[in-house]
């Protein structure tokens, strides 16, 4: 039997993964699209964020939408129903990731020329989607309120990897044992260039602050 | 280069996993040690979960907790404070699950010639988790109701795969919107002989049944 090195087939994985990410970051740049990956644990409210952001933005700038899941179609129909936006469901077949090839195959299928910013809803999941460089200029994280301040500490390599952390559901603040200056120091110790805004989807507090970074980020692309 | 069949690969992988969950299983059942595997997303309250059940149960039976995180050793530090039963740090080496040669190394590392039952608490994930048979007579896991009723369609593999389902975080129904029978409705179909059981692991509503659970399959292993 010949020998199996993993470590060797992953690093190549992975050298591949960055080359393609690479590729479609430029891509993207050069038609003035910017293209945001959006991560978190299922359920801490991506789907709601996304359908409040898109709406408060999509007068500015033209936006679209690709949603990753294993097999449902609902966020990206509950953006689109949301938003009137354009969207595309992205079935992955069962992975608990997408990788930057499976993202370009998903943008030339979607067609993203009339496009100023992207958004890709990654699959809920804290650990792999870290993994994977997608393509995107940047990354966006949610940690959510009900999940607790310890989460940095144990989902390490997420939270180093993300440009902004949004803490959401501050609404329910008060029914939960979460210190948000004790989860913003475990981040800034693993990441400190990282922006931590504190925001709610459901009552759109702090989501203006979140608007306007995108806004900035796209008008950076261009220069 | 030679032909590399990555399905081939996999079903291998599985086998050879499933046999070493089968031999866990028969193991622990013929020390009369029930093994139960948890799992959730993060942040759904496993490690509060468990640490009120075996506050509840240890004056019964002996119990030892065997808890799966990245890097860090907060939850099994926590169970072992609030608990005092004797508990087992698993670092993963930053995977996404862990498979059943993993788990058996770990019980015999750990040492279970003592015990009545044994948890693992597995690492934060809906997704891979659910693909690798631990050796665990029984899988349980948690949805909390900050996470949303609707999680069952989208990470399907997970809750067809356990046994009970606990549906924490009940305390807090009011301030979410979480439609506990649309939930229930949606698990049931995916895995009709699911139980289902609304907790709060903080104010301990319903933990009697499900201890009352644990007791009833760990009688059952030594008919």
């Amino acid at each position: 039997m010949a020998e199996v090195k993993i470590i060797k087939l992953n690093e190549n994985i992975y050298a591949k993964n960055e080359d393609q990410a690479e590729q479609t970051r430029k891509d993207l740049a050069a038609k003035g699209i910017f293209f945001m990956n959006v991560m978190s644990s299922p359920g801490s409210g991506k789907t709601t964020m996304l359908s409040k952001l898109i709406n408060m933005m999509k007068d500015k700038v033209r936006i679209g939408e690709m949603d990753v899941d294993i097999q449902s179609t609902i966020d990206a129909q509950r953006v689109a129903d949301a938003t009137g936006v354009r969207s595309l469901q992205i079935h992955n077949g069962g992975l608990c990731h997408i990788d930057a090839e499976m993202t370009a195959n998903a943008i030339k299928e979607f067609g993203v020329e009339n496009l100023d910013v992207l958004i890709l809803e990654n699959i809920g999941n804290l650990v792999c989607p870290a993994e994977f460089d997608t393509g995107a200029h940047k990354n966006v994280m949610i940690l959510s309120v009900p999940e607790g301040d310890d989460k940095p500490l144990k989902y390490p390599l997420m939270f180093s990897k993300c440009d902004v952390i949004l803490i959401n559901k501050m609404d329910t603040l008060e029914y939960f044992d979460f210190d948000l200056e004790k989860a913003s120091s475990h981040i800034l110790k693993l990441n400190p260039d990282a922006k931590i805004m504190p925001i709610s989807a459901k009552t759109g507090e702090g989501m203006e602050q979140f608007a306007n970074w995108i806004l900035d980020e796209r008008a950076k692309l261009n220069k």
